[in-house]
């Protein structure tokens, strides 16, 4: 949960001047998303979210997110649409800041994915990879298998301290990944983070997908392999392969995935659960014990990077034969 | 900001089903409310307020919390209205939590209250006084004189930690009070609570009180008292007579204050500065110094206590001289 920046009413209304959103009739922090601060807006108008962005986004970056986000609306995806100021821009600033107003999505997150959800998540995925693939704006990935060694370097002396030969088997798996990393399968823009708690639901039926805050221009099946891991595994830690094969065949009946992509499913998850671990991990330790924000449990992908290594597949998370 | 806990989609739309509130489009946790977890919910009949009591509302209070607010939308205040069930209860129970729907109230909580809102809040508070004069339900403010004492014993060992000589300040102030307050003046609903931040205003128009969740049976006059501390104070510690005045006239416009409630005034507001002084105390130790919770600041009340101290009468808080 998150409201980091507070909001004077004065503050706020000065600032929905330059809009075209008529009067202000309130408005709520509300306890979504870990990176910013977000409230939502009446207005007579309608129902808005204003976002202010925090340290960890980089200003640099918030004209290719606000950028995708039009894009993708534009192509008929249901995403925040970022909301102009009469002068045309959609990115601002308040209470020192850098902000911006999106249009407010109807459905909610589901805490708990079925594989009817797990199905339509996989096809929602697919439609937004083909939606960006004429987005002109780049992004690196900075989480790619690049930024993975500087982040294990900052938590490596105390990896151990999580559970005894962490810091062993990160390493590892971090030196095979390194060295047989897939770079010549399909790129584009990919959301990066597309967590259950990024996707909104009404009945069975996406609804929207939010956040895209880690979106950076990456290897599409790279994208696949981190909603695997978000999205199949079980509370007890076991990889539930009817919801892999739901979530896998619903892509694919929008997006095809390729032979040499399929292939490298499992390394790409290998890839995935890594990631997680690492930032996790780091998260771990700069976040104190006794604080009132719930850390991550950084084991929990440890977990899953440990079922991935036993693989042998694109076939043992669901994938059908036919290829 | 609170959301302690978490409702799964599942269970919301089966509790909904109780309602005649149509089907739930989102629901979202709102960064306010300290007390209690709180979920903004959208549905195709509106938008409502979902509150899971948490442990320190008592759940043999509710009934009166909740037919109080019944109450006082009944006379025309602009409060929460309780949602019923088709079975007529407004009180449910939801993710282990007693729970309850109240309507959504636009507006917004001030920041920085001018003299034009102190002046329109005591209107409000006034005109909750006489709403509440024929409510028939009663419950003992626990936080009153006879709850200092057993308040301070818990934190009096480490009181001068905050500041050196407040345990011995705070003896001194309490026995005076315990022996002097008053007991005589008109007693009636008061809100116990009316700090800034659960009062609505829409311009300079009170558009809603809100969190009943301290309102009792009790003095009158104390619940100004309570608002003079919290909305005519600066920020650099000042009383400022002109919101002082701006409220006492906007209260006096609807309830006039009777010669004795006047004369009280300085005992009230020592023992209202007296109250919150104990309650941040406790809270102070309560709450670790790095958790991500921001702890209120005890010495606040402890300054205000002081300047009540010096007060020579009703006057020197901007009552008009009339009487």
């Amino acid at each position: 949960m998150a409201v980091y920046t507070d909001v004077t009413a004065d503050e706020l209304q000065a600032y929905l001047g330059d809009y075209d959103l008529g009067d202000l009739l309130s408005y709520k922090g509300i306890a979504e998303g870990v990176e910013n601060s977000n409230f939502l807006l009446h207005t007579t108008r309608g129902h808005f979210i204003l976002t202010l962005y925090e340290k960890r986004v980089a200003a640099g970056d918030l004209p290719f997110f606000i950028g995708l986000m039009e894009h993708l609306a534009a192509r008929g995806l249901t995403c925040p649409q970022p909301v102009k100021t009469r002068a045309g821009t959609a990115l601002g600033r308040l209470a020192g800041r850098p902000s911006a107003i999106v249009t407010f999505l109807d459905g909610m997150w589901v805490r708990r994915p079925t594989v009817a959800h797990c199905h339509a998540l996989g096809g929602a995925l697919a439609a937004m990879h083909l939606a960006g693939l004429d987005f002109s704006m780049q992004r690196r990935n900075s989480l790619s298998v690049d930024g993975w060694r500087p982040l294990f370097e900052t938590a490596r002396a105390r990896a151990d301290e999580v559970t005894p030969g962490l810091a062993d088997s990160i390493e590892a798996a971090l030196t095979t990944l390194e060295s047989g990393w897939p770079t010549e399968l399909p790129h584009g823009v990919i959301h990066a983070d597309l967590f259950p708690d990024n996707v909104f639901f009404l009945g069975d039926r996406v609804s929207g997908l939010i956040d895209f805050y880690f979106a950076c221009t990456d290897t599409l099946a790279y994208d696949v392999a981190i909603c695997l891991n978000a999205w199949c595994f079980e509370a007890d830690g076991a990889y539930n392969v009817t919801k892999g094969r739901a979530l896998l065949d619903g892509y694919e009946r929008v997006r095809p995935l390729s032979a040499p992509e399929r292939a490298a499913l499992p390394v790409l998850c290998r890839g995935a659960a890594l990631r997680f671990l690492l930032t996790r991990l780091v998260d771990w330790f700069a976040v104190p014990a006794g604080a009132l924000v719930r850390r991550k449990d950084p084991l929990e992908y440890y977990r899953k990077l440990r079922f991935h290594q036993t693989i042998d597949g694109a076939r043992d998370y669901g994938i059908e034969a036919a290829c």
